[in-house]
């Protein structure tokens, strides 16, 4: 399972496709000419008073400017903002002995690869993942409910290198049976 | 409205105190020895599967260390860890004009005080804040519920720098009629 990152040009718009359903993607938005600047969970959340924006809405960065638009949800709509990339220290914790691919090293390798070494890991945007908050704060862990070709339709707010990575997590339910593909597919390019 | 900073070593507990009620604590844990590793709740609510700790359970780092202890919690029992660090950019956002206090920069000002200039600024532990989460994935903004002299009590389990923030925000209901002052207290010494 591997992440892949996209230079995306304000204006532009990207769709996230679970292929074979039931796959959590990680998403991740930095800000082109300063990758220090990149899409906030909690500044998101402060922004809207909720948890998740809703098609209309917008991501905004660590300094609050809007960096990722909602445009379409083709999905039963289940997202989270509150679970850290995995990363090997969590597989280890699950009981991984040897090397695991993880979300992290899957952003860390696509944002090296485009000259930017050793980037902040923010809070992902977990598209497709189903974390059920109940009313005493406990967090469920609940398989993606997303069928083959199910997506989400983004726009880029500002010139913005995304990165996208088909989460491996295969030691809970949220990927159901196991790890499938996703793809991105640019919608304003020829 | 000030943030303190205090290097509190492994073992060592303290408590907050809001010494006059309704005033929310905005809180930062830094490893000592690398300030790149600190307090994380996304880190956290993985590990814990709930939205903030309760008494007796941990605050992970962002690689997933145990770094305080939740001991002892003598308030109405309602946190966040959701909402980011009010900043310049927030009070502009609600028609500030001009300066105003902000707890992101009393978190700035404070690192830079102990010679770490430009820190990452981390989702704060908000303590005594009330931001109830609706089933639908809305965020309440409610007055910090707490009394004169309700406190939390931490105690590190890495060598720490503890940052507190009172919260200045008076542009919303969270810190009731207006901000006052936290204490922090080190309880094992003399």
């Amino acid at each position: 399972m591997e992440g892949r990152a996209v230079v995306v040009r304000e204006g532009e718009r990207f769709r996230v496709v679970d292929l074979e359903g039931q796959q959590v993607g990680d998403l991740f938005a930095f800000v082109a000419d300063d990758v220090r600047e990149y899409a906030s969970a909690e500044h998101t959340r402060v922004a809207l008073s909720r948890l998740f924006p809703r098609p209309g809405e917008s991501f905004l960065t660590n300094r609050r400017r809007p960096i990722l638009r909602f445009e379409e949800d083709a999905s039963p709509g289940r997202h989270d903002m509150l679970c850290a990339a995995c990363d090997p220290t969590r597989y280890a914790s699950l009981g991984v002995v040897g090397p695991h691919a993880s979300c992290q090293e899957n952003l860390l390798a696509a944002m090296a690869g485009l000259g930017h070494a050793g980037v902040d890991v923010p809070q992902p945007i977990n598209l497709f993942m189903s974390i059920p908050v109940g009313a005493d704060g406990t967090l469920g862990w609940e398989t993606a409910p997303t069928a083959p070709g199910d997506s989400v339709t983004l726009r880029a707010e500002l010139d913005a290198i995304v990165v996208l990575s088909a989460c491996p997590q295969d030691l809970n339910p949220i990927n159901g049976p196991g790890p499938t593909a996703l793809a991105v597919e640019l919608l304003d390019r020829p």
